[in-house]
This record gives C-alpha cells, structure tokens and sequence, in this order.
C-alpha cells in the first residue's frame, strides 16, 4: 500500500473544485492530488460498495489528463466509465462520491445527465474510440467549438469489435485524437485471444518508453559500426528495425501514431507523454501500463486472480484500508463483473443459510452437464465470474471457451460449434446480448442452428442502471424466426430448462433469469425436460389470471397474496415460454376470467404480454377477457435496489394487483 | 478478356459433377476448368443478372480449393458469398445456375439448405472467420469428423468488427484454420478507412510471394557479408528484417501466419500456397489478389468505376460477353449493392418516364439538405450507390463519410457527431442496421442523441432473399425508449419525413423506406416538416378502418379498392408513426369503425399492428373495433420478385380486403 508524505501540506483535494484548479499545480502536488483520490476511493468505496480495482488504477491518469486539458471544452471520454471515480471526484462531484450507485445518487458510469464533464454515456465496453472520431470529425467540419479528444480504453476493451471498426476509420481519416490505452493486463477476468498475447509481450518489455524518434536515433548508434552499415542498407532496413523496437506495429499498420509504454502512476511521466501525443495533430495511441488495485496491497500482491477479485468491493469491506474480516467477504463465483456487486446478500438477515443466487445454480447446473455431455461447450465473454462459468473453466477447462470482450464472435463461435454438432451454451447477459443482434438474427435463426442462449440479469439489475438492465431481450428476440424463448420462474426451474435447452435439437433456444438471489427451492435431481410450449398452472382461481413470466411469477404469486386480502382467489399461472406461446393454456384463461395480468420484467412494447395479446386478438377478437400488462416502462430506468426501482414502476405485487382491482372495477363498471 | 486455347479437349466442365471430379486433374486442366466457369458465369449472368464481378474473381480460388479438399468433410466457407457462383457450378449446382436469385431458384447466396457443400448461409458479411473458428475448434474437440476448414474473405469483409474479434480469438486458441484473404483492393465500393492504405501498399509491391522463411533465407545472404552481421546481431534484428519484408504483419502480430501476396488468377500457384497453409496445422492468412471483373474487358478495364459498374449485372446486360447495347443498363446510381440488382425498371413498359426509385429521390433530398445546413452529415457503411450517397460524396463530399463495412461505427461515429451539435443521417439497409442494435440502444437511445436513420430496403427486398429483406426493424427499434419512427407512403413523404428528421431535436429518429420504384407523385419543395406522432386520413369510410404504415398504405389503398368492388367504402389512413402513436387517431378508428386493419411490412410479432393492439388494449380494452394485423409471417421468406413474395405472404391488396372480409364476416356472425 502506497503512503502519503507526511510533509505534503494537509490536504490539496479541497482545493479541487474543478478541473481547472489542477491547471496551477505542479507534478509533484499533482501526484499528491492522485493518491489522496486514490485513498478517497479506498475509503469511500471500501465503505458503500463500487466498482474499486480500476479506479485506484487511474488516479494518476485522471490528474494528468484534466491537468492539461481545459474540461469540457476538451473532451476526456473515458470507455465503460467503471473507471471514471477519479474523473467524478476531480470534477466537482467529490461529495457525492458516497452516494454513486444508489438510487438518487451518483451513476455507476459516466452520465451525460449528471455533470458537463461526462462527455458520453457507457457502461458496455468499445464505445469510446468511435465517439471520440465522430466528435473530432465534427470539429474538423467547424460544427461546435473546437477542442482536444481524448478516448481512454483499456486492453480488454480493445478486443471488441467496434473499436477496431474505429480505430480503422480514425486512421483512414487521420482524426487528431489521442487514445490512451489503460493497460493493466485484465480487463475483468484476465484477457484471451491474441491480443493479450501481444500486449504481454510489451508488459515484459522492462524499457519504459519508446517513441520511434528515439529508436531511430538509437540505430546508428550502434557500435561495431552496424549504425552506419544499417544505414547504408537504406531506409527500409532502418524502418524495419524501427519498426520492431517500437511496440506499437499493430497500431501503426492502421495509420496510428503509438507511444509507449508509459507509467501509469507516474503523472509527470504521463503528461510528458500526452502533451507529445497532443502536438502531433494525428491518430496518437499512448499505451500506458497501470495495475489494478493500485495502492490497496490486498488487490495488487494478490496477483490476477486478488484483481479480479477485488474488480468491485462490497458494502463494508475495507475498513482503515485493508480488506474488513472475512465474514463480511462475498466469494468472489457470486459476485458479477463488471459493476454488479450483489449487495442484497448482505442486506438480509442470515438466520437460515440463504438460497443461491441464480447465477451459482446455473454454474453448478453447467457443470452437470457438460460432465454429462462431451458436446456441450459453455462460452463468455469475458464474464467468467459473472456467468459463473468460472465454475466450468475450472471444473471441464475443454469444454469452456472465453472469447474476450466480443459478444458477436461468441455468438459466431457458438454457430461454428452448432454446425459441427457441438451443443454451445452462450452465457451472456441480456444486456450484452444485444451486441450481436444480427449474429442472432442472420447467423443463428436464419441458419436454425441449435445455440443454447442463457440470458443472465435479465430484468433490473440493480446498482448498474440502465446500461446494465436486461430490459428489451424479449422483445428483441420474439420477432425472430425458429427461436424458443423460456423464462425459468425459479431455480429448479432453470435447471430444468437449460436442460430443456439442451434436448432442445431444432434450432435456437433462449432462457432469462434475473440477477440476484433465487428462491430457496429444491432442486430436481436428475432435471427432467419439459414439453416446448407448455406453460404451468400454480393455482386455480377465478375472475382473474394472473399469468406471468419468469421472475414475473414470483410478483404474480405476491399479487396473489395481496388480492386474497380483498377475498379475491385468482388464478395464477407460469407461461414459462413467450415463444412459442402456450395458446391453449392462454385461450383457457382468456375464456375463463374476466381479466388477465400478464407480468414480466421486460419493456412493455412487443414483450411477453404483447405476445400474450396478439395472440388473443387473432384468435378470438372480442371474444376474450381483457388483458392488462404489467411489466416495464418504455423508458430508461435509473439506478439503485431491485426493489426500490420495481416500486417505482410498478411491479411490486401490491402494485400488480391493485392494477388489477383497478381493471376489475373498470370493467364492472362499464 | 481471355481466351480458351483452341487446342483444350472440348469441355472440362462437362465432367464435373462434384469436386471430387477436380481431384485427377492437373494444374492445367484445372485452370481450363476455371475458365470455363468463367464463361458460364457471363454469359449465363449477364442474360439473367445477378452477382457478376466478384465472381469472376473467384474462378481459380474455388478451383484450386475444391481441387485439394474433401468437400464437405472439409469445409469451405465463403464470406458473405456473393462470390460463390463458381464453387455452385463446381458442386453440382451448374445445369440450375440460370435459375440463380429467382423465386423457387438457387439462393443469391450459399445456403445451409440448398446443398451439403455450402457449410454456412450467409448475406452480411464478415462472419466467416467466426464459423471457421468455431467448426474447428468443434472438431478439435472430437465433435463431428474431422477436416480441414478454410474461410474466404474479401478484403472489404475484413473491416467489420466481428471479423477482428474472429482473428483474435483464432490467434489466441492457434485453431489451425486458413484464412482466404481476397484481395481485390474493393469491397463494393472503393474500400476507405486505414486497412485499404495498408493492402494498397502491398498491392503495389512487385513482389507476388513471400513466405517468411523465404526471407530468412535471403537475408542470410545479403551482400558485403550483411547477412552474417546481421545474423551475429541476434534472432531480434533478424525477426525485425524479416517481418517488415513479410507483408503480413497485422496478422502476424495477431498470432495468425500469414503467406502473400498470391496470383488469384493462377491455379499452380494458389494450390502451392494453399497446401503450405494447410501443412502449418495453425491459423494461416493466404492473401490473394484477384480481380473484380476479371476476364470481362468493360470491368477490368474500367478501372475501379469499372468494378463497382459491374459488381453486379442486370438481366440482358451482356450479349456476346460484350455489354449489351447501351440502352440496356441501367445507371449505377440506381443500382443496389451487394447484389441488389433493381430489375423492375426492365419489366416495365414505358410509355411515359418510370418514377424514380425511392433510393434515388432519398438522395437527391439529401444533397438538398446538406446543401441547405452544414451541420447535416450522411454517413454510409460501404453502401454509397445502394444508398444513394454516391449523389452526396459526388456534391457535398465534406458532408459524406463512407466508414466501410463497419455499422457499429458508422452509429457511433453518428453518435460522436451528434454530441458535437452535427446532424448525421445514418443512411443504411434495414437489414444491415440490426448488427448497430446495441449502438443505438446504448449510444444513441439510452444518450437521447440526435441522430437520423435512414432505412432503405424496408420490407421485402426480392432476390436477394431472406438475408436482405428488412423484415425486423420496426419491431427492434420499437421497444427503445426515446425514439421517433417513421415510415413515408410516398416519395413526398420520405423528402417531408427527412425534412421533419433533421429539424428534430429531442433525441434519435428513423424513417424506413422500401427498395425499389416509388409512386410517382410530385415532390414538395420546399419539404414542410411534419409534426410527431400524427398520422392522416386519407379516405373517410365506414365499418372497416385500414391503417397502413410506410409501404403498408399503398396495399392499404389497393384493398379499398378491391372493397368497393364488395360495395364496402373503407376508410383509408396512413399512421406515418409507429412510435409515438397517434392514439388520437388510432382512437378515432377503433370507436367508429367494427374493424381495423393495420398493413405493414414488418413481422407481425411486436410491428405496428402490435403497436396498435397494445395501445387501444390499454386505452379501450373491448370497447372498440377487432384489430387485424396484416404483416409479414413469422418467418423467413425466400427470395423472388417482390410481388410474388406479397402473394405468398398474403400482402397483396386483394389478400388484405380478403382478410378484412373474413373478420367482418366473423364478426357479423358471432
């Protein structure tokens, strides 16, 4: 852990009210400035709860950046924004550090919304590099006041696609923007693919820092006259070399400039750095190495695996700097990356030992079946902890594939498989999914090819807000031809649909689940398939039906409760998949109640309860209850607890069912 | 153009029946076979149209390949395959090559169903290498036989995203697959961005082969005893020579060897380096160059115009392997491309001058445009002419930004401009805009970003297929908060929806629009905009109520007329919106009329009519007219002439006053 001199005047961070109060500094008071944001953070986030390894990993590179640069005018756009605490704290908002991620309070990642200083809004990865062409590009055209750009990206980011898109248009124009690529040999869990090979092999590198002037300086320096002797060869000899010595070949193919590699914690070192990359006025990578959990010793001796660990700290567990006692440790299977830091374990008293989360029964259940079956391969990107493939990797390695931060190759990868009669398992989060939509669309349903999708934190997910909420996968993948989508409502359930999925063999087959903890059941051991297209009734009742969706039912069953306190028992029902749709299970409620409730947590237009009506409609017009869906609003929804939010739009099961006395009593008294 | 030698035995092709048939032949024979095919190909295309330069690039290639491979044991997977007519003729499919692209013929592209020998159906490019990656990786780990697995990509493919992270993950798990790299220094249009500077540079080196051990060898025997300097300096200096005289050191450095540049057109030759790659037994890149239009003088010759003229031909287009007479081709402007070859113009009789395609009036209002705001920016992802912002790049070339074939760049970059105060117009294919689905959720939508699509190739596309049609995006898009669609009935409303687009300012807004010719009507001038979320009545009826959106109202305006053929004046209104609704309108219909039929060309599964199902569900729940939604099936329609397709859907207008029959006969009777 680092320590602060005790002879630095007391404390220059209340001096930072903005970014301009670092303009004065020197390099010494500004890297005083970073390691009081540093033990900020230790402290801060150590208490409530946050993403934490990546910020203590580029304090310096914030204090350099918004030293130099005339914020918001020049414009720092910092990738994901899981990084960006230093930028918040240095730009006005230091006093709000405490309240990020929680309702009401400062947003998990950059926010447009919340302060001039965030340029673009993230929380997905590979965003930032494309952004910054654009606005540079606009610049160049006169439209807006003109100004620096910078994009930071770490390694991990870099393997998606986009911002290879990027990076290659920035070089065919030669938009002057700096990218600082934050390397700190991981992005979540460690980095795969070449990639990572390649930067490796510059992180062994010892020599700090090579601009290809200096090397070319270098060259006919060397002695046994082989200098001059090079030089004679002619240029493309000396190119060669040049080329060689300086790490950035793969960037300089793309007609970017490359500097590196820098310290990352030495602000000095990094502003001498940027301003080079600034005076250039062309596509300039600084490559920058930076350590993960810099500064917190339990992060940085703990090698890879105490970084990945340490990603994101839980609610109260750093206390005087250093990793609070174990009991108030989460393992680190349960916890999600990035951002998704599973507080509601410890918000529940513990009389009892708590059900699972979904994700660890999903894990476990992986791991059964892939001992099962030597075709079926589990596959994330880069979310092992988060999809708890981890489990998988360490338990049957030949059977789990990382592809890195690159959803639309996993989903290619998993075509590949499909094709050659592997059975692929795609864990990716509903929100990432989203990423490769037409690989879905074009590669997948088109092709009919069985690719098993496990959407996990579909649904709110919490803290991370709205980049993170599995809002729309129902809604973007019932439009699609030859997919089957199921919505386990428990954790037996689940594993009796990936089971199902598994079985499954003609064509794609999807299944959500939210984030969190399930709920409590027991498990069926072996599980056993269900019929495609079969929903469940729970309980039979009358006038209404509550027929709900995944984690829908939980909310259904809670309505169930409240309207037997207004002496109404109404049916409930599990529909268990929204494609196909059971339609004589809905045709039945439709013909017996009065009314029916479809519940689910996914946007309103086009999801399940939409699914639910059009098939009403076309079956039997008028002739039918009225339908009433219950589910999410056709807006972002914020950040903050599962809880709070499902109050705010109404998805609690009080909420449901006084939606549904309100319906009720519309329609006696039309 | 070349020639067949007279002395040849009269023809090869005649005995190849599959490319087993290859195997015994020799590397003259076989590059007599190529040829062959090549004539097949124009003369048999340029009389039906269809995919013409590329695949007279591709002769040798699928010669060579199937000459040394198993096929389909061994599997060849063409990217995009636009380029797979001669591997069709090459496995079987020769006699039913003029049935190519029309309906109930062979596939514009490879297809999983149409024959074993087509491993992967494709139609968007650069996903080959991800298939490969996965195929192989599958039979590495015992599932399926095993083969050897190669990939053939264009050069223009390789700018997507997917097809980098596909590299990386080839590189970072060394699958031993070959990369085809086809170099043809074009992918439709000219190839922009960094990656087309780096091949210009190796097209221009004389040098037509480097294997890097070949340039071990030579360094060690460099004159004035360099090479044993050299060699004495260390293996470092020598990898630094040697990789800079190896072109391929972009894939090099992603752990991929790599082995060009090869003569595409020479059959010895590319066998040569084709069994090196497959000897590696690890990931290999063979970069070709080959010719777009090779061996059809008016293409070669004509230089890169030449190319693009000629990436497609249309029906008639070449008599004699000569271009037909001039009246015969149609301009580029008005072509689509890949592969969209608008043949409607020719079936036409024209007495009096044909309306303009739709593409072509989106092109001229938006030189208009651009000419009237500086801040208004078109940016394109590769598809200048089928867009028509070749019109835009030709007038306005600082307002136009061709990305490549990168989508989820070309909305970023949108997203950048738009942060900046600009107003990019993304002009892209409905279809093709699915692989941006997290941009625009997550960097537009979720940001509230100003930014404009424009959907061409909404709806049915015709020959090309299942892959081109625009079947999905008002169903992808629809659930997004804050965005504004909009679908024009007529080319005045699609000049009016831009106008109404650009002057809009409270976040992203899209308008489709269908392929192909437009109705004729006047265009206004100027273009008034529109207000948000207002539809228009067109036609005051009675009972029925048809609700068309975009091309919808135009089979809405037929199926009136096939009512009153019933004695049945419906009323005829056009939605212009489908979010927001206008509800006061849709209101309107459900109160006074027994029926409302919705008409788009969408899914029906979360479309317009679901749209309006979910709303006056919520807004009236039975107290209002049946809704009968008209749309396209859920599922994947082949390809044809459009109106064939409308038939088979059951989208022609005497289908939809049918349907409308039909429900009001159900209605009357219950």
């Amino acid at each position: 852990m680092s320590k602060s001199k005790s002879t630095q005047p007391p404390y220059l961070l209340d001096r930072i009210h903005g970014p301009a109060d670092l303009h004065a500094l020197d390099d010494e008071q500004l890297q005083q400035v970073a390691q009081e944001t540093r033990e900020l953070i230790i402290d801060t986030i150590g208490e409530i709860g946050g993403h934490f390894g990546a910020n203590l990993g580029t304090c310096e590179l914030a204090v350099a950046l918004h030293s130099l640069m005339d914020s918001p005018r020049d414009k720092i756009l910092w990738d994901v924004g899981h990084q960006a605490y230093p930028h918040k704290i240095l730009t006005g908002r230091r006093e709000r550090l405490a309240t990020i991620r929680q309702y009401g309070g400062l947003a998990p990642f950059c926010s447009i919304a919340e302060s001039e200083h965030d340029i673009m809004g993230a929380g997905h990865a590979s965003t930032s590099i494309g952004y910054a062409v654009g606005l540079k590009e606009a610049m160049r055209r006169g439209i807006g006041p003109d100004g620096r750009v910078v994009a930071v990206i770490g390694d991990g980011a870099l393997t998606g696609g986009v911002a290879y898109e990027a990076l290659h248009q920035a070089g065919g124009l030669e938009t002057p923007i700096v990218i600082v690529l934050n390397d700190n040999g991981m992005s979540i869990s460690p980095n795969v693919g070449a990639l990572s090979h390649y930067f490796n092999r510059f992180r062994l590198n010892p020599r700090l820092f090579h601009a290809r002037e200096d090397v070319e300086e270098r060259l006919t320096r060397l002695p046994l006259g082989l200098g001059r002797r090079i030089e004679r060869l002619g240029p493309e000899i000396k190119s060669a070399i040049k080329a060689y010595w300086a790490p950035g070949l793969l960037f300089e193919e793309l007609g970017i400039a490359y500097m590196g590699v820098v310290d990352g914690h030495d602000v000095a070192d990094l502003r001498w750095a940027l301003r080079r990359a600034f005076e250039a006025e062309r596509p300039v990578v600084v490559h920058i190495h930076t350590v993960k959990g810099r500064g917190f010793a339990a992060a940085e001796e703990g090698g890879l695996e105490g970084m990945e660990k340490w990603h994101a700290a839980k609610p109260g567990s750093i206390v005087d700097r250093r990793p609070a006692d174990e009991p108030k440790l989460i393992p680190v299977t349960e916890s999600d990356s990035p951002g998704s830091i599973a507080p509601e374990k410890l918000e529940r008293p513990a009389p009892k030992p708590a059900p699972p989360a979904y994700t660890a029964v999903f894990a476990e259940a992986m791991v059964a079946e892939a001992r099962r079956d030597p075709r079926v391969i589990g596959i994330t990107a880069a979310m092992a902890g988060g999809t708890g493939l981890d489990a998988l990797a360490a338990a049957v390695p030949e059977q789990y594939v990382d592809v890195g931060i690159a959803e639309q190759e996993a989903v290619l990868f998993a075509s590949g498989l499909a094709l050659q009669g592997a059975k692929p398992v795609c864990a990716i989060y509903s929100t990432f999914l989203q990423r490769a939509f037409d690989q879905i669309v074009h590669d997948v349903c088109l092709q009919g090819l069985n690719v098993v999708f496990a959407m996990d934190r579909a649904g709110l997910v919490g803290d991370d807000g709205p980049t993170h909420h599995g809002a729309f996968d129902v809604s973007y993948l019932r439009p699609l031809p030859n997919i089957v989508l199921m919505a386990p409502r428990d954790e037996a359930m689940l594993v009796t649909m990936l089971r199902t999925a598994l079985l499954h063999d003609d064509g794609p087959i999807a299944f959500r689940y939210p984030r969190g903890t399930a709920e409590g059941v027991p498990l069926p051991e072996p599980p056993r398939p269900i019929e495609i297209g079969t929903g469940e009734v729970l309980q039979e009742g009358e006038r209404v039906a509550l027929l709900g969706y995944g984690w829908g039912v939980q909310a259904a069953n809670e309505a169930a409760t409240a309207l037997a306190g207004h002496g109404l028992q109404p049916t409930v029902a599990d529909a268990r998949f929204a494609k196909p749709l059971d339609t004589g299970l809905v045709d039945r409620l439709a013909a017996e109640h009065e009314l029916v409730v479809t519940i689910e947590e996914n946007v309103l237009p086009g999801g399940f309860g939409a699914a639910v009506l059009e098939h009403l409609e076309d079956a039997r017009g008028a002739d039918r209850a009225r339908v009433v869906r219950v589910g999410l609003p056709d807006r972002y929804v914020t950040h903050g607890k599962p809880a709070l939010l499902r109050a705010e739009v109404g998805l609690s099961g009080d909420a449901v069912a006084e939606r549904a006395l309100t319906a009720l009593g519309a329609r006696t008294g039309a």
